[in-house]
C-alpha cells in the first residue's frame, strides 16, 4: 500500500467520523474522495459505506480512467461526479454530503446559481476583499448521472469551491482534505443563515404590513 | 439463547444507543423491534426500557402470537402496532420513534398522506426513477391499541417502507435492521426538509405580497 | 453520608452531564434537586456549580427548613423555588431548566396556562385516555424571589409535572429522578412541537391568502 | 514556561474542545485569547488552529504591544479586536465565535445596538435587577482591521460584556474564562430566542390579519 493511500485513508476516516457525527452523511448518503494529484489516482468511499465507523476496506482506489487499482466492492454511484470535479478545477479532495440547509437553499437559486456577499464567511472562501461576491452554482438533479456529471463540469468554477445539486446535496472541493472541509463548512453555515434570515425577515416584513393597514 | 438473538440483541443496543443520541426516543418514547422471518419470532424492547443504555435483559423475545419466549417484563405497548407492520409487509426489523418533525408534518396530511417527489432521498428509500413519488401513509392516533393496529395494517404498504401516526410517530421498517435505519433516516430528513421548505416558501410569498400592495 | 444521598448525588450527576451536553444548562443557569420524601430532606445543586462535570462537593445537603445539613457554600439562589414545589405537590426530584423552547412559548400562554391536547406525549405526562387535555401554569417571572415561589405554590398542580416560569424556564417535577426526567423531555418535546407547529401553520395561511388576493 | 500559560493554555483547550463541538468554531474559525491582567500578557489561539484538537503549540503569548513572546507561527488576523477589547475594558478572557444566530441578529440591530430586557438570560450577564435592559452595541464589519478595531474600542461598555459584528460574529468577555464563557453563552441563548421569538411572532400576526380581512 502507497504511503499516500495510508494519509488520505486516514483523512477520509477522520472526515466521516466527523461529518457522520453532525448527521451530514445521514442514510448511507454521501461520499468522499481524496485525490493524488501527481498520479490523478483517487481514493473515494465505497457505495453504501456505513459512515461512521469507516473502515480501510470501505475504501477504494480508482485510476484517473475509473478503474479499481485496489479494494473489492462497487466504488460510489456518484464517482463519476467526483471525476467530473477534478478534471474541471483539479482538487485534491471533493467532499459530498445531504443537508436539511443545503437542500432548501437549491429552492432559492435564479439563473443557476444563488448570490453570496457582504459576509465574513467568504473569507473562509477565498475571498477577502471589501465587496466580494461569490455565485455558487446550483445544477438541477439530473437522473442520468452521465449528464448529471457534465452539468457539473460545466458549472463548476475554480474561484467557488463547491456545486450544489438542487434537492439533493453539495459537492465542495479544495487543494486539501482540509481545505475542503472548511469550504463545505462555510457554504453550510451560510446555507442555515440564508434560510433562516429569509425566514425572520419575511416575518419582519409581515409586521410592517400590518401596521401600515391598521 | 440462540444465535439470532445474540446478533438481534447486539442490533437493537447499537441502533438504540444511535437513536437515543439524537434524541429521538425522548421520555422514554419509541420502541425498536428486529424479527427472525424464518422463525416468525420478534425481539422487542420493553415498555420503559432506558434507550441510552439499553441491556440484553431490555429485550423480550416474542412468539408470532405474542407469547414471552425469553425475558422477563411487559412488552412495549405497542407491541401489536410492530405485529401488524410484520403481518402486512414482511419485515426484518421495526423501528418506531418520535420526533418534533415526524409530529410537525402529520398535520399537512391530504387524504390520508404525504406525498413526497423529485428528491435525491427517494432513493435511500427504494425508489430510483427520474419522475419518482411515493405517498407516506398518515393514521390517526387511535387511543384503542386494536383499532390502531388495524389502521396500520390497511394502510401500510412495502414500496413505502414507514406509516405515521399523526402527532405520535413514525413507524419505519426494512428487509434488515440497517434497512429500517437507513428507512428511518430517510424520511425523517424529508420531515425537516419539508417543513422547513414550506416555513421558507410561505416568507418568500409574503414579501412579494407586501410589495404588490405596495 | 448517608446511603440515600450517595444514590442521591449519582442521580444527580448522571441527570446533570446529560443535561448539560443537551445545552439544557447552558451559562451555568438552571438547577437540579433530589428530595427523601420520608426526612424531607432535600439534595440540591450549589449556585454556580459547573453542570458538565458535577462533582459531589457541588451537592448540599438541606433540612425540611432549608438550613444546610451537609456541604458548603451558596445552596442555589432558587432553592425556594424547588422547596415551594415539593411542599405543594410532595415530589421526589425537581428539575430545572432554561431552554429556547420554554422561553419562546411562555408567550403564548392565555389565562395563565398553556393548554395541550390531542398528543401522544401527554401519555409520558400520565395522561392516558382519549381526550387527554392538560394546561401548564405558566408563572410571571417576579424578580423577588419569595413572590415567585408563592406564585408557583398557588399554580402547581399535581396532576401536571411542571410549572414555566415566563421568559425564565421550566420546573418539572416527579416522584423519582426518572419521572422528573421523562416530564421534562416530554414537555420540552411539546415546546418544540408547538413553536414550529405554530409557525408552519402560519405559514400555511399566508399562501393560502395570498392565492386569494390573485 | 510561567505558570500562568500552563493554565491559560489548558483553560483555552478545554474552551476550544467545548465550543468546536457545539458548532461554533466551523470553517477554521473564531479565536480565544486569555490575558494575564498582571502584566498584560496575552495567550492567543493561531490563526487556522484546528480548534477541536488545539495544542499548547497552537497558543500563541503576546506582549502588550502584540509581540510574540513564546510561540511560533502567525498570530490570528483578528488579533487587533481582542487587543481593543482588552485596552477598552480591562477583561481576563475574549472569545470570538460565528454562530448562524449571531449573524441573524445583527440585522434587527437600531442605531447600533440591539435592545435586551425582561428576560431572566440578564442575570447571567449581571444584570439583577426588576426592570433591567441592555443594549449590545453592533457594529458593521469594516474590512480595514484597524478601521474594524477602532470602532469596536468606541463601541464596546464593560456592562455589557459583548460585542457583535454585523454579519461575521460575536467578541464576548470577562474577567475569567469562566465568566467570558458564561456571557458568550448567554448572548447566545438570547440570540436563539430572540430570532425564533420574531418569527413565531410573526406568524401570530400573519393569522390574525388573515382573520379580519376575511
Amino acid at each position: 500500500m502507497s504511503e499516500f493511500r495510508t494519509a488520505a485513508v486516514d483523512s477520509l476516516i477522520r472526515v466521516s467520523t466527523e461529518l457522520a457525527a453532525r448527521g451530514w452523511l445521514r442514510a448511507t448518503s454521501g461520499n468522499l474522495s481524496i485525490r493524488d494529484v501527481k498520479t490523478d489516482t483517487v481514493y473515494i468511499t465505497k457505495s453504501g459505506a456505513d459512515k461512521q465507523r469507516l473502515s480501510p476496506d470501505d475504501v477504494l482506489t480508482l485510476s484517473a480512467r475509473g478503474d479499481i487499482l485496489e479494494g473489492t466492492g462497487r466504488p460510489s454511484f456518484e464517482t463519476a461526479i467526483h471525476q467530473a470535479v477534478y478534471r474541471s478545477v483539479g482538487a485534491g479532495a471533493v467532499f459530498h454530503v445531504h443537508t436539511v440547509y443545503n437542500n432548501l437553499v437549491s429552492r432559492h437559486a435564479v439563473d443557476g446559481g444563488i448570490a453570496f456577499h457582504d459576509h465574513e464567511m467568504l473569507k473562509a472562501l477565498g475571498h477577502w476583499d471589501e465587496g466580494a461576491r461569490i455565485t455558487l452554482p446550483v445544477v438541477p438533479n439530473y437522473a442520468d448521472i452521465d449528464r448529471l456529471a457534465e452539468a457539473v463540469s460545466k458549472a463548476v468554477r475554480p474561484a467557488v469551491p463547491a456545486v450544489l445539486l438542487a434537492r439533493h446535496g453539495i459537492y465542495a472541493f479544495g487543494e486539501t482534505a482540509d481545505a475542503a472541509l472548511r469550504h463545505l463548512e462555510a457554504f453550510e453555515f451560510l446555507f442555515e443563515w440564508l434560510t433562516l434570515d429569509r425566514i425572520s425577515a419575511a416575518g419582519t416584513v409581515a409586521i410592517i404590513s400590518q401596521t401600515q393597514q391598521s
